[in-house]
């Protein structure tokens, strides 16, 4: 064709390389042809869905040809009550990356900038680039956030800091204090999205409760998600927490259905099934114990991680590890997009597939 | 707060006023105590959903742990198949309200500008918006697009032309011979987005057929969606289909999860369903002639329409019949927002539901 359409795009867009996902266990199988498959690869939830959560989507299927409540009326309630917030400081989301989204949509333009650690969530850079603003990565400190740096890196065009806590993909966790302190040097001016999409998990001691803390901090937006710890990953549903003024602008630039009718229901069904909640952090804190001792054993070195993940530095091209476990049957993360081309993401998984992998990975490094 | 967000915001933020959604029945009930509620507000399919829909749904209910398949590769080959068309054609999106926004979001940004008409789409002049361009807002000829007009607005600085085929919320349609005179005058460089959210109801002899269309025309972009005669408005998906560049750019702004696994499950099951799609348009079809006729009777002046709505001219204050209709149970769609003050717009329901509204109606005019 005469045209060029690349160049006609918006400037962010001509450089952006979208998200590449983890491999769907279908895939492997259409490609290799290898069956019972294990995939630890994008951090779900291995007990399956909340059966609590099935019911609440069966009951819902009768009206499939009516559009989504576009306010959330009922899961907003629902989300107050828990958490005890107003429902005018709440945003949902198709998965917390639409609110990561909404954040830059609603605040970031050519000329501004968003601050984010070295080895954070590759969404942050992504959702930056697209809205044309520019992002400014400072240097990690032991595979987690330098706050001190990121403060230092604030200027004066400065609209938003990400972070994620506990991190993606290095499972590291900031303490309450460390993030108050950080808290303290940000100018008010400054929206500091704290993305807790893994907080359920941790149990470190002085975790910061980004939740009570938005009424502290009239600049934290903070970011939780349906798909980990609540098992919801296929529905796609997050939400947001703020002060009412930036919630009203990121429900400005909403999509007015970007949250179904099945994951409006679905999650405030998980969100009510607190023994499901408990099994899911219970039977993490057991995977966690059995995959350190487990790499110990294997002399694997990995990042100390509050998460459900871990992850391993594999001291040699990581992809090579990560084929060799795919031929294994077990589907990892390889991290060459977070430029840590020596390290692997384990997600925690069952008992059976913790095992699975760690006798895969012992052939493999064999 | 001492700190004025609102002022910190992207520019097209601060002035925009989101998308209100049609009023859902349970608020109604909420709000007036009011039980047997008819709605007619959303263009939603009177049908209720396909079984196979629902079906599919119930077949991925064990999956809710894991990610959607993020390339939607399923989905992608069932369209292809159905409308003969290349998979690196698609993009998936979460209802074609993603779709617009992602068109919006690859090429449109401050200084540049998209023309859309008078009485199209709300959604385009928000998502225009939203990327700080500039709407061109075109005047109607009949309710409908002008296009002599719309293309003698284009300037060096358009990048994107929105076109309704059949139009929301007017019910109007081009032929195909219009519609390639329109092409005809417009520079490659200029993309010309074709909404065909309702292009199954319309049995108009010469319409533009989209779709085969993008084969033609290297800057064509069609949008679809399962919300209206697929009846899957519930659960958010929709496709666009243009040049593979094209094609390229749209899928890096997409959101790697935008369309949850039981959307792809259902809108497969959907498209194959095609007694359904048969029953819904031959409902519709009977339920434009009930509505014609009914509006006759009572003297009601309205749009010719093609599509699965009626715009009706109350010749007052159409708030003041709305809000007599809602205390009738009936809850069509006010168009104060496209500045039709006067006019309704009324979805085609099942006989039943038609019926409810021509009597509530009769009662209100009286």
């Amino acid at each position: 064709m005469s045209c060029d359409f690349v160049a006609l795009s918006n400037p962010g867009v001509q450089a952006l390389q979208p998200y590449q996902a983890g491999k769907p266990a279908e895939e492997l199988e259409r490609e290799l042809g290898i069956r019972d498959i294990v995939k630890l690869a994008s951090n779900e939830n291995p007990l399956g869905p909340s059966s609590a959560a099935i019911s609440a989507v069966q009951s819902v299927l009768s009206g499939l040809t009516r559009y989504p409540d576009s306010n959330g009326y009922y899961l907003k309630q629902a989300l107050s009550q828990r958490f005890n917030l107003a429902a005018n400081q709440l945003t949902l989301g198709n998965g917390s990356n639409d609110l990561l989204e909404l954040v830059a949509r609603a605040f970031l333009r050519e000329g501004v900038e968003a601050v984010y650690s070295e080895y954070a969530f590759i969404v942050y850079p992504l959702v930056v680039k697209a809205c044309g603003a520019t992002g400014v990565r400072v240097p990690a400190r032991d595979y987690g956030h330098d706050l001190d740096a990121m403060a230092d890196a604030v200027t004066a065009n400065t609209r938003v800091i990400f972070i994620a806590n506990p991190n993606n993909p290095t499972g590291t966790c900031l303490t309450s204090q460390a993030f108050k302190r950080f808290m303290a040097r940000i100018p008010e001016q400054v929206l500091v999205v704290l993305d807790e999409a893994y907080s359920e998990y941790t149990d470190q001691a002085d975790t910061p409760d980004g939740l009570a803390l938005t009424a502290t901090y009239n600049n934290l937006i903070v970011t939780r998600t349906f798909s980990k710890a609540y098992g919801l990953a296929a529905l796609r549903v997050g939400f947001a927490v703020a002060n009412p003024v930036v919630t009203d602008l990121l429900n400005r630039v909403r999509q007015p259905f970007n949250v179904s009718s099945v994951a409006q229901a679905a999650a405030m069904a998980a969100l009510a099934d607190r023994e499901y909640l408990a099994r899911t952090v219970s039977l993490n804190r057991q995977g966690l114990k059995q995959m350190q001792a487990g790499l110990v054993a294997l002399e694997v070195s990995y990042i100390p991680s509050v998460a459900n993940f871990i992850t391993i530095d594999c001291e040699q091209d990581a992809l090579l590890v990560y084929q060799a476990l795919l031929e294994q049957g077990v589907i990892v993360r390889p991290l060459g997009v977070y430029a840590m081309p020596q390290h692997l993401r384990v997600t925690l998984g069952t008992e059976t597939e913790n095992q699975r992998f760690l006798d895969a990975l012992k052939k493999v490094i064999a």
